[in-house]
């Protein structure tokens, strides 16, 4: 057994390579075409198998259709690697398998060196993280976590008329068996995932890859705002109740709100009915995401939106109706692991930064039960879920390279 | 002959049973289903030829489907009484309708006292007041004033993929010779149309009935912003250009700038896109409703929207562009005429009152080549395009018998 000092270092290039070889065959100018469950998704697990098989690796899949490979150490509990092959449709090259193919490289330098590492690494490429399909995200990691009930999935539909169910079945998964992946996790004793950040912050503050301390909370609520609909020629302003009104300015007091609380919120739907130009709208519908690293100030942004909402409406003579849409903790890694993450960052950039993450990962899910942590690269434009989606050659080796130098001092 | 003194005068409670019986053929709880060239519309104006045929008159059928009733006077030209038989789908039991029962009712005193009016009375059913089906409103009234051009109906087609030639031509009109109803106003001297008001003006006044001094300009603009799209949870407040709040301030600005010159905006088309909750929307299109009865405060109005949307979408780094979607002048009614009009509902109701119509009305097409007039009927809550459309049995008597009193004023 060697030490810290000699332990076979990740080979980033290869990496690169491999990440280039599967845009190849699932990808293009298109995009990235590894929809979950389909045939593209099959052909880059099928690569991900060839590639573990020059080092005389074989995966094997959980009861969520999570792909497993373990390279035997010294002790367990094991350190799992990994992220997911998935994509969106249309989606970029980097998004999820950045973090596969970075773990596969971790354990392809110690079973290349011919060593066996101090615990036993394991690899997972967790099934449908996108949800692109069902509308389901982080299917197979919350599958492993304990969070995922089989009945949210039970009547779910793809857009071509599929259930979920049957999709699932034909990849020879049953539905009412994915849970039992939790067991999966019982013997992994840390995780780590290097992802793209998908945002624009490290590309505003010039470093190349930084270590990621948790994934925020999200509060996300569908506001339904009632006026009266009346004809837009003979409607006096002074005797409208226009919702669509009511919406505008509330959706700016929504920006005000996530400035002040340093978070972020947004409206991405907006809907007038009946939402034709003769006809002051009779409602309006919005739906606010807000989101933010810490559960407090997340809690007190929501209250003054609804605050924002209520006063909107009712300047307007509107009612107002409310209806969660979906809601998550904010989820903090492990310090220590977030810690050597940072650490590891700076000996190859010398920054040691860290952030939250605003979009959600398979980490957030594998850290209700394991201590895990990640780090980002650096995306190009902040663009992701797009063919426009990049990282440069630069940044993508800092970024592996960190990442493996994480692996190593967490191993030890 | 008989004097102005003893002209016979019309019967109010005749021409509301009238609008009952219509209602009861061709409306019910529902509304009216009296929707142009469709077999309900037919069945109003087989009522209309029934009564029509009580009085011993037949009625012709012009180019364009308007529908022509002459009740010939000691000379010419003829004054013209009339409004429309078609509604909107579910649409309320008077809109239109009153118009022509009330004209219908002049019709009837004179024939019934046996006299002959001074001049020609001409009863008329315009065709497609609505555009309902195929979009294009005042059909048979701009095919008489000169306005319309086949060529807008071309391409036209119905929800049910009919295309107007073809349902046109069904009703017995063919497209390419509509404009030829032109000559039907040769001989008209005057066009007097009584509508109910379909706002809340006269309710928030408290008086019945009243003069119709023009029609509102209206400027109808289109605009899209373009933004960037990106990540709800990844991109900060700080870095996106969000062309969704660059439209809900510009919304707020028309409102404003509205209520400022005196006029009426309306936004009632706001549309994100992609429109989904976890993404900050790349584009927002909004279509713009300005009315103003005075050209140049409606002028004025459209280059303080287009300085506002183009501040606000500065300030959000987002692209604007902007097409026009419809205008049209602001039309004022023969000042002689809205005179009768105002001292015919004073003689009726007390108070000699004047406004402008927010909505257009086949007077402003026929004001374009013969001096004309409207009257309005107080609307219940302003409401109007509704099966909640009414006006209480008191207004009606009381804007029939303003109607009755302004046909004999103008007659003589």
């Amino acid at each position: 057994m060697s030490g810290v000092a000699e332990a076979p270092a990740i080979d980033p290039a290869r990496v690169i390579a491999d990440l280039r070889e599967l845009d190849a065959r699932t990808g293009g100018p298109g995009g990235a075409r590894r929809l979950c469950w389909g045939e593209e998704w099959r052909a880059a697990r099928e690569l991900l198998g060839e590639l573990l098989g020059e080092i005389d690796l074989e995966p094997e899949r959980d009861e969520a259709g999570n792909l497993w490979t373990y390279l035997p150490g010294e002790q367990e509990p094991a350190l799992a690697l990994g992220s997911h092959l998935d994509s969106v449709p249309e989606g970029g090259w980097l998004d999820g398998a950045l973090g596969v193919m970075a773990g596969l490289g971790v354990l392809r330098a110690w079973a290349s060196a011919g060593d066996r590492p101090p615990r036993t690494l394991a690899l997972v490429d967790w099934a449908d993280e996108e949800g692109a399909r069902f509308g389901r995200s982080l299917f197979g990691s919350s599958a492993a976590s304990g969070t995922f009930d089989p009945a949210e999935l039970a009547a779910a539909e793809d857009a071509a008329g599929l259930s979920a169910t049957e999709v699932l079945a034909e990849n020879g998964i049953e539905l009412g068996r994915v849970t039992e992946a939790r067991s999966r996790l019982d013997r992994i004793g840390s995780y780590l995932e290097l992802h793209i950040e998908q945002g624009p912050v490290l590309e505003l503050k010039g470093i190349a890859t930084a270590a990621v301390s948790g994934c925020t909370g999200v509060e996300r609520h569908r506001f339904r705002i009632s006026g009266r609909a009346s004809h837009a020629g003979t409607t006096p302003m002074g005797a409208r109740r226009d919702p669509g009104l009511a919406a505008a300015a509330a959706a700016l007091q929504v920006e005000a709100i996530a400035v002040e609380g340093g978070g972020v919120g947004t409206v991405g739907v907006l809907e007038l009915e009946p939402g034709i130009p003769t006809v002051v709208p009779g409602t309006a519908e919005m739906v606010v995401d807000l989101r933010h690293p810490d559960r407090e100030p997340l809690a007190q942004m929501l209250e003054e939106v609804r605050g924002a909402l209520a006063s909107s409406a009712e300047e307007r003579r509107c009612e107002l109706g409310e209806e969660p849409v979906w809601r998550i903790e904010p989820i903090s890694f492990d310090p220590e692991l977030v810690e050597k993450a940072r650490e590891a960052c700076e000996e190859v950039t010398g920054t040691g930064f860290g952030l939250t993450s605003g979009a959600l990962h398979d980490a957030a899910e594998v850290a209700r039960r394991v201590p895990a942590a990640m780090i980002f690269c650096r995306s190009a434009g902040g663009i992701s879920h797009s063919p426009k989606e990049d990282s440069t050659e630069a940044d993508l080796r800092a970024a592996i390279e960190a990442f493996g130098r994480l692996a190593q001092s967490t191993l030890h």
